[in-house]
């Protein structure tokens, strides 16, 4: 292999695929980056044996070949060298890296110990944009188990029916769900899980310009992004639990809260929570929100927001991390609150084709 | 006790004295900050039985008194309150705080439970600009001891003889060393040594603005800034070993190098250096530098810069650490390389009173 590329290119590329690469692997192989040259094409490659990701770069390829190379050490040496452009010549999986006066020469690993890619068969596809999907999947990652026991819960589920695109997240106590509609669908009607580890590579991958296209087989979904980088992931194989049963249907209180007071009253407030007390106590009562916490350890914090609510007093009890996490991640000025009598769900939204559906706590 | 007080004010304040305080300290009135309300004035006070800082500030005070708050937990609340004014009112060591719609109230100890200051009976003392005495901690400390056997080195030395000021640090591999003119000294000549953690949170609170006191005594130095902090720290009760001993008194060749280009091109290719084979080979010969590294596990580096030196060849050896570690906190332009013959120490300078001293490895 001998070839000239762009260091800024190479070393783009690098970060990209880089981050699933864990230097404490058992198996070596799997601390490095394949690297092969082929067709004028530079590819790179890592994998974690779940997660694949490919960068398909322009170079000048003079002569073609694969190596792999220890995928951190090349991406060090790729950042810290000066000159525009940079050539690599492979001997026997001895890599000769040269850039301006510089001249390294890194150890490798044949291309052949290196895991073969995942194949799939793709059953149902669609395009959307990158920022549009990296949107869906940051309004509900937060939501997904953190408990290893319940596997399906510990994705993000992708869900597809009558050309509805719906992404969901629960861990059993809250559930978070964005849904759109799609124009371009191919395929069968179905849903997979997305492991949280995939769907968090993903959104690093994903860039504010372009299109991705995604692809499921049964086991194994594809992102194709227009940038040259794929990234291909396992899925979870289990079912996922009936998540439609937890929304209420219907709601008696539709209440509108400015999303930023809400949110910065709400985190202020929480500070003098402690473990045995971990609640705020929100009041809806005369055109005002009051907040209030309390612990016997640290001490107690109140105060109100101003909104146009003049219907019957509730008061609901939250912990403060499960509403924060949704109101931070929103982008809209004003969220809905939905409520209902009693200790039954509440959900808020208003964020495009994002709902959110918690259960508030058994504190007065 | 009832004032009040700017929030911006209190807020920076707290920030200040907060970094001393650890949540795990056994004893929990360690964790507090006394907060002291007296003659118009308020102080804020932490301490970790070694360091002691105190911030003063204007207050509208109301009525004087005085009491210990949870450090963190304190600050954590001022900082997330949203409004210009803050109202404190202590009965019983119950803190209410009041800032807009927000109330608190946060459950402190008694004053009386809070560690007394340390006295200073000051033998010697003088003042220089916060800025500069930044500069010179941070020129040297990393030179310092990991060491815990070796107490004295496990500081800073400040030296002062014939108004001169000498700050220096050493682990018994490289010695960096910086000095000073003093005009405004007062008392006898001497030396203390500083902590390197009390050095440490020295430069966190010195400014780019204004001027600092500093007042040595016995066992205790104390460091008094006109922005109203003032922070007292013990001193290491050890003799300093004869560091000029290890300054050779002169040098044969004296090599300027540009130190930007320097310090790219020795980082770079230390990137293959690994633990069996820790250190860069430097070449100087026929206008150049050439440098190069190698180790059997990752591979090989080298690269050249060119520098106005057309003497005999020499080839020394370094542990790159130790050379990048003075050169990337230097500000000059360009280095002072000075060598004698064979393994004898190398001496780094061109910054303004600063000298860096340390022995090439026997590797060839």
């Amino acid at each position: 292999m001998k070839l000239n590329i762009k260091r800024t290119v190479l070393n783009s590329a690098l970060q990209k695929v880089n981050s699933i690469i864990s230097t404490r692997s058992t198996l070596q192989v799997l601390s490095n980056v394949l690297i092969e040259a082929e067709d004028s094409k530079l590819s790179l490659t890592t994998t974690d044996l779940d997660i694949r990701i490919t960068a398909i770069l322009e170079a000048d390829i003079l002569e073609e070949g694969k190596t792999t190379l220890p995928a951190k050490k090349f991406y060090e040496i790729v950042k810290e060298l000066s000159g525009e452009e940079v050539e690599l010549e492979n001997e026997n999986n001895h890599m000769a890296i040269k850039c301006g006066h510089s001249v390294f020469k890194l150890l490798g690993l044949p291309a052949d110990d290196f895991p073969l890619p995942m194949k799939i068969a793709p059953i149902r596809s669609f395009s959307m944009e990158q920022m549009e999907l990296s949107r869906m999947i940051n309004l509900i990652s937060y939501s997904v188990s953190q408990d290893d026991t319940r596997k399906a819960l510990s994705g993000v589920l992708f869900s597809i029916s009558d050309k509805n695109f719906t992404s969901v997240a629960t861990d059993g106590r809250r559930l978070a769900l964005v849904e759109k509609t799609m124009d371009d669908f191919y395929g069968e009607d179905g849903s997979v899980i997305l492991p949280i580890k995939s769907a968090t590579e993903l959104c690093r991958l994903l860039e504010k310009e372009g299109n991705v296209k995604v692809e499921i087989g049964e086991n194994i979904i594809n992102f194709t992004l227009d940038n040259g980088v794929v990234m291909t992931s396992k899925l979870i194989d289990e079912n996922y639990p009936n998540y439609k049963q937890v929304i209420p249907v219907s709601f008696t209180r539709k209440i509108e809260i400015p999303r930023e007071a809400f949110t910065a009253v709400l985190r202020r407030v929480s500070l003098v929570v402690s473990e045995k007390n971990f609640f705020v106590k929100l009041r809806f009562a005369d055109n005002k929100i009051e907040f209030n916490a309390l612990s016997t350890d640290v001490g107690e914090g109140s105060d109100y927001i101003e909104i146009d609510y003049t219907g019957a007093e509730i008061t609901v009890s939250f912990n403060p991390v499960f509403l924060l996490e949704p109101l931070s991640r929103m982008d809209c000025d004003t969220v809905v609150f939905k409520m209902n009598e009693g200790y039954s769900p509440v959900a808020v939204s208003n964020e495009d084709g994002f709902l959110y559906v918690i259960m508030p706590m058994r504190k007065k």
